[in-house]
């Protein structure tokens, strides 16, 4: 049994819903060794957020941020915690709904992904920067 | 420690919330040898989810269904990923907020769930068709 | 590699949203052994949850709060599982958003959060009484 723990810094992304597989696994070529386990992808913010969803059609990237830009309205006049603008409460909503910590099944020394699926990177702020991830990986070589 | 891992395909469901904790605990007879660990049940598709809940009446799988399609409407006009009907990415985006996997700990042989906790398959497509399931149990004989 | 499991108890928490990083450490000293891994906390209800989100000002505590009780209405008439009060679906629900499950790093004897990150306990019932959660910590000493 090994585990591999390490932490990574994406690139800086624009509001929205971004896929980010290939941008991961080129940060963690020690997943190559791993022959089956688990991977953690786990968020260091309350502003962003991870979630597993479909990786061919933009749309539903866009679509998902439409979506949740109307469910989790930033006009609401109820919310008190806006000290940093109208994306700062609703950032925080959206994390928890989606999500900051992503768990996928390792096998073969890669992610063990549905033929559709793909990593996902919420960024909920409108100008959110750079964003750290710490990976852990339990399995056996 | 001992790693398990292995890919289930459930019967196919209907549209709307079904408990599978027995259905799942019978095609993973080999958790009863694992003493303490966690499991994680990860499905391989990007519009049915996998959450935990009430495992008694069934009218709390009726009313989350009856929720989830208010909450994510399939008459809302600005989706612009519907090439596979109105169900398309109101599934999407429903997965994201139930979640693609679930963790659950085991003790002594089984899934270690509170009393009334049980295993949800969420199926949003009106024909999902069987869903794949991939089982990883990280455990101490 | 070591696996650590154990239930414990919280203290009663009035309905909302409440930062529990320390209570929860007080109770799990165990952790302090763990080089690297990960740590599983499973709440064993289906009316309460656990998320990860600011640990500092507590008006995003009550804005979660408000929020979901928007998001989720206790006067929604078709809810049908309403035995224990308009309290009791709309719990279930809010559970299945948020999560009964949160997963978090472990790093040199500690849960490796963000500055800015906590555990919140969710307690969506009006009179939860005292949770249990299953903790599970797989690590190197």
């Amino acid at each position: 049994m090994k585990i591999i723990q390490k932490e990574i810094t994406l690139n800086k992304k624009t509001r929205g819903f971004h896929l980010i597989t290939n941008e991961i696994l080129s940060l963690i070529p020690e997943i190559k060794k791993i022959k089956k386990g688990i991977a953690q992808l786990f968020i260091q913010h309350t502003s962003a957020s991870l979630t597993i969803n479909e990786n061919a059609d933009p749309t539903v990237r866009s679509d998902m941020e439409a979506y949740f830009n109307i469910v989790v309205p930033e006009d609401a006049d109820y919310f008190e915690h806006t000290l940093e603008g109208t994306d700062d409460m609703t950032s925080h909503i959206k994390s928890s709904i989606l999500g900051s910590s992503t768990m996928i099944p390792v096998t073969n020394g890669s992610f063990n992904l549905g033929t559709w699926q793909g990593i996902y990177l919420c960024e909920h702020r409108n100008n959110g920067g750079r964003r750290r991830i710490t990976i852990t990986i339990l399995g056996e070589e």
